[in-house]
């Protein structure tokens, strides 16, 4: 471990962050394991380590990563207001209302603050118009997106018959918040598997692992990264279940065929 | 405290699980302290400590007491099939997505072992057509329902200018879900109260703490009780937050007067 | 980081685990940082990082994880039977029902296992007495106990005002649960501090870091290495809001004196 390179990159992942005192063992993990290892390490690009990293600092509430997270995130552009706002309903969706409503007012301190720091009047947030809604994602069709949520998760259709399949899944989060764009699918996916991973929900952590890597949206190496950030920010406990779960959705992908629901 | 009183509510909260063992500390504390003590207390109907209940186990992850409390809640007759698939949707939204499916899970499991006990053959869950939509949900019109969230949350209106807001808050969450039929407000209100808590979002606990008090819609020995069940199944360091909370809610009804905006 | 000693560690720690697989960077980081850098430190003994262990697998509900950890923490002799049980009922307090109930089971099923793997019988779980139950604990003269409240958490008592602070935090949690043997003061600060990092409870946090601190009961350093092994658990970004908890904690320890209410 190269404790320059940690600092480096350090200040490439927190620009504006003190380096962590290396006075406890906690500061020191952080700076030699945390930025001296992980996100030094190829395989994922930085704004796809800081996908993972946002969900969990979203979801883990401690206040002042999520600010953290977020300014450096923008500051360094590596993740643009659009797609930090899609980020936000797609979070959302997997991680509950309230959280995604805590991380979006960060978002606009950080914004606010951005703008202080470069001497520039904060510019206000696109109004989003009627247009930016896809039309199509609410006229009752929910029958014909069964197909889409097949698609995407390479699962049979789910049923029709709950008003959690129905308004929940298929109109709302099959049928709109995937379809929108701002986010690729690919990058969907990332947050997705975070989330599931967090969440531990033993069936949606398999489908979307084993989705996102039979699709061919994730390899296996960069899935394999996602893991180690994910278990840095969300812990080793539940990353050893996000772990198994990539090599059991890997080992069947061989089994794969055409799906023939 | 009277353990004959303890074993009963226990019988009747979950009448299909053993007595907890009094054999370790957690089990006799189970029985005193859960059965004995809480379940037991007046102040709010079993239904409503059920709500409180099935959120909370269904966000904990852990896989037998969401069974338990589903049977239970299904078999007694406290919470009819219909009312409990809404729920679902309505926890999804605060807690996400993916918990939200393996609660659908459990009840598709409990409602087969309900009719397997029973002798009788399981009926199918009723389809949901697309009228089970409301088609007003989705229309575009996003603009005019903010004032909806305004009424329901007593605060101002939110912006309209991100999608978790736009597409997210206004359409999906309060434009279509806080509309459905098939939960009251009050029981969406309890519901809510126990998610915010548990995840913690310090902005949205406050404001739904307080929407649900300034209302009216549930009073405060209510919320009172409503707290003491949260601590017992999500813990005692989050019950505080959520007793707080109350308490400052409580204190400002005094203040309150008409919201301006 | 030496990998023998990596190994060697993780053969202590989960004596019948499997190595992790250096194949992947999960894998490789759970060897390398996990037990070659976090399990290996001097500073906190085997059995307290075990507490800390604990707390964080069974609160991240990954199934494998908790049965491994609660497996060897038996098997090896670090933990006995009874103060195992009693850490259930402490856990249950600050986590939540749902979550130690499914803990208790794990416990049950390991301690076939070891008696299985020993080829001997399975000995049955001590009956606890009647006397088990501090008789004092539950007879209505919570007001005399704000006093105790007070004095552990070095804090003014609580307020008696709602069913959480009567019958849940003044009855139960300090009249009973803190006053039970089968662990002691120390351990009870340990998986407490770990519980109120995890939950995030921001004011919880800061009382229970301060008053383990402050009461001497936990050294300076020895929280240094309770951090660690929590953001290890439980990951770097709740680790980092614990790190800023004892740092705030430890500055105020000078300016301490007698608490006056």
């Amino acid at each position: 471990m190269d404790v320059t390179q940690a600092v480096r990159t350090l200040a490439e992942v927190l620009p504006a962050h003190e380096a962590p005192s290396a006075a406890t063992p906690f500061g020191r993990a952080a700076r030699d394991f945390l930025y001296g290892e992980v996100w030094s390490r190829p395989g994922l690009s930085r704004r796809d380590r800081r996908w993972v990293t946002l969900t969990c600092v979203a979801a883990a509430d401690s206040p002042q990563p999520i600010e953290d997270h977020v300014h450096a995130a923008l500051a360094s552009g590596d993740i643009g207001l659009e797609a930090m706002l899609e980020f936000v309903l797609h979070f959302a969706v997997y991680c509950g209302w309230p959280k995604a409503s805590h991380v979006e007012g960060a978002i606009a301190r950080q914004w606010d603050r951005i703008h202080r720091e470069r001497g520039e009047q904060t510019t206000a947030w696109p109004q989003l118009g009627n247009d930016a809604l896809r039309p199509a994602a609410w006229d009752g069709t929910a029958r014909t997106r069964r197909g889409g949520v097949h698609r995407l998760n390479l699962t049979p259709a789910p049923p029709m018959n709950s008003p959690y399949q129905h308004a929940g899944i298929l109109n709302f989060v099959f049928g709109h918040v995937w379809q929108r764009p701002g986010l690729n699918r690919r990058e969907r996916r990332i947050i997705t598997v975070a989330s599931v991973a967090l969440d531990d929900s033993p069936v949606l952590l398999q489908t979307h692992v084993r989705a996102a890597l039979h699709s061919g949206d994730l390899g296996k190496e960069e899935m394999d990264e996602i893991v180690l950030q994910f278990a840095a920010y969300y812990g080793f406990a539940k990353g050893e279940a996000l772990a198994d779960a990539v090599e059991t959705a890997w080992a069947s992908k061989a089994e794969l065929t055409e799906p023939t629901h």
